[in-house]
């Protein structure tokens, strides 16, 4: 079963929306088994609807649209569907009555216009609409099935689970999607597809996607079968294999993010952690905390800019600020173990460096980060070069003092490579890898 | 002008990869005044592709079209379109050397594949790809343009500006699109529009967009006119209009970040400025540092979550804390204080709250956040419960806590109404005003 994603909206011809609701649309649907062959955003223009459905239909047996429901005089997906299918549209007083009650139990009543999303084709199936006013509509017609959902993401997403899985999944094909997800940190994504290409590219079946971002790698595998016990044998076989590769540079199996994975090994090993930051000014507490239940393991940080406030809040000797300058290894392990010290947090993490735009010298380029992180066996360091701007460098420094706490953790060696895509990162005066 | 956008690669119809380009490539064509009207995602399928390209050049006079122009079997864009316009493919040595050159240039040797994307209908103009091996294609046909660009964002937009536009200015129309963007912050989205649709509404030539996000709102003003000094004349007019009508919430008229703003202010009125968070957990140091140049007046902050943190590092009394709570205006003044003192900083910021998902009670439900700016002349104090999840409290208050030290320096009242799309944010204990 082949499905076409029809957005209908003016405002997403614009520079400043792009439609995602099809990303969704298109995750559902494959779990489904159903493929998607084509995406067509047009504006409000009854014409243009029209056009866009009547070729879709012609190509495939499921044309899922969003947008254009409203009450407004530009909702037009209502109009244009009834009329190229010439299905007459009908007042449904059941539908002008949960938009009434919608708008009481906000203590307002209904504008007139608001009528127009009660208009029904003759014969199509009403979707409800928990999270707004405008109803979605199901209807068949020869071999195909049209859906209309309304545009708002919350509406739609709440609508697809509840009114329109139920209605396809018996039609769906017997096949379905299967996915698999690695989320890898420490690689640059040319040396991680180097290393498993060999394993993946034996799965013929799988269909292998790496993303990259700054310093993190998703790998997808999905595979589409009607025997999904056999898929899922085949999936985790293959993950396996590419664990057994890369293995203390995969963070998770399952769609966790970093500073998920993170906040369970320090709640599984009963420990806390404390944050002295320069240069990444409070992203790595930020991520720290972003984790619900974090301030069980996280006890506080400090954002130490000014040398000043790294001998203030953190206990960095001036001194040594004045020997080894304030982005230097030295001083990384001095925040990291003042921070530990000051807090009685079991790791302390100590972050300092030049993000740039400017600050940069020869011998410490823009770029140049110290991480440091002190635990009761002592403390490692580790110093990097980044590339990108002043936002990529922040984040991958952070990403960095992260993935050195979970290597704490399961026990790797604290370094690893480092950098994805835009260029490997270095260590520093060391030299730039090339990157094609 | 009309102009159909298409973009081509089948990791475009997965659920992972959304089309960007679309979003720079129409604001592009619309500044040299050509107006995007369909957007169409097909996967990399000969057929597919031609019968897109077919329907689009039936409907416009341009198609800009992404992706498909690689090395690989599945780069089908170059042979779905000579096909199409029954054009010859002529191998081109100058690319050939071109991309040889470029292989060179990283020490490595051509493969083999790379001579697919020396492939040139008949007839074309080759655009030069800078920043990658597949170089684009400008084709003329009829009454048609056809431009070719590569997928990747970096090398589309670099050939985009210098290869395309050049060509398409003397063709495009003297009609332009002229935009003016204002952001709001302290503004519900409806009540925003309530008190400024009576004014955008009177300018029947100037297209009002309003796009929230939490704790902020993009007002685009956009019209399209051959007139450029008229056009700019009555944006400069209307935004007056509106500035006149919601001054103090206004940010910025240039695109400029709250951050960014609240950076000028400090720099300009030369003060410096120290945090100390609990809720938001270092948010609000980050935000303010990824402004480059922040060093000068940031000086540093705490994320304190612990109520041992607040005492120790912003010197919050535990006997305070104990009598009114981690979570209250007086510990909100003494974070704000505390930190100030600490620092020498001319401004600190004080941020306390519930970001959930647990830990509210009736009295102090999720979202519930007290924020003090603490100056030589007073510190200020305000409560807010911050509707949606842990996340968007935390960015809301965040973005709250920048918004009064703006207001502290234009000298507006320190508080204004709050809260944007998805529900307003209301005072402690006060009533939720609902949202339709």
């Amino acid at each position: 079963m082949k499905a076409e994603i029809i957005a209908v909206g003016s405002e997403l011809l614009t520079p400043d929306r792009a439609d995602t609701n099809s990303l969704f649309l298109t995750e559902r649907l494959n779990r489904l088994g159903i493929e998607v062959t084509r995406k067509s955003i047009v504006g409000d223009n009854l014409g243009s609807i029209q056009d866009t459905f009547r070729a879709a239909l012609e190509r495939v047996e499921l044309v899922v649209a969003s947008g254009g429901l409203g009450p407004t005089e530009d909702d037009l997906t209502r109009d244009a569907v009834a009329e190229l299918l010439r299905l007459r549209l009908v007042r449904n007083e059941g539908v002008i009555r949960a938009i009434q009650e919608r708008f009481q139990s906000f203590g307002r009543s209904m504008a007139e216009n608001n009528a127009r999303q009660a208009m029904v084709p003759e014969g199509a199936t009403i979707l409800e609409n928990k999270r707004g006013t405008a109803p979605g509509l199901w209807i068949e017609s020869k071999q195909s099935i049209i859906v209309l959902l309304p545009g708002p993401p919350r509406e739609l997403k709440a609508m697809f689970q509840s009114e329109v899985e139920p209605r396809l999944a018996p039609r769906a094909p017997a096949s379905r999607l299967h996915h698999h997800e690695l989320r890898v940190a420490g690689l640059p994504e040319s040396d991680l597809d180097q290393r498993i290409a060999p394993i993946y590219k034996t799965y013929a079946d799988v269909e292998t996607t790496l993303l990259a971002s700054p310093g993190e790698i998703e790998v997808h595998f999905r595979i589409w079968s009607a025997d999904g016990a056999e898929a899922e044998r085949r999936l985790d076989e293959l993950e396996r294999h590419v664990a057994l590769a890369i293995g203390e540079f995969i963070i998770s199996t399952d769609g966790e993010t970093m500073e998920q994975v993170v906040g369970q090994l320090l709640t599984a090993n009963h420990a806390t952690i404390a944050t002295a930051e320069s240069c990444t000014a409070g992203l790595v507490a930020e991520r720290l905390t972003r984790v619900a239940g974090s301030s069980a393991y996280f006890l506080g940080g400090v954002v130490c800019y000014s040398n000043e406030m790294k001998t203030a809040f953190a206990g960095v000797p001036a001194a040594l600020i004045e020997a080894h300058g304030a982005v230097s290894a030295e001083v990384a392990r001095s925040l990291a173990e003042g921070i530990r010290r000051r807090t009685g947090a079991a790791l302390g993490i100590g972050v300092t460096g030049v993000a740039g735009p400017s600050g940069g010298t020869p011998a410490k380029p823009i770029g140049t980060v110290h991480i440091a992180l002190a635990a009761a066996g002592g403390t490692i360091e580790r110093g990097v070069v980044f590339p990108g701007d002043r936002e990529r460098i922040r984040w991958q420094a952070a990403q960095a003092a992260l993935d050195m706490v979970r290597r704490h953790f399961i026990g790797a060696s604290a370094l690893g490579t480092s950098g994805t895509r835009g260029g490997a990162a270095r260590t520093p005066g060391g030299k730039t890898s090339p990157k094609a």
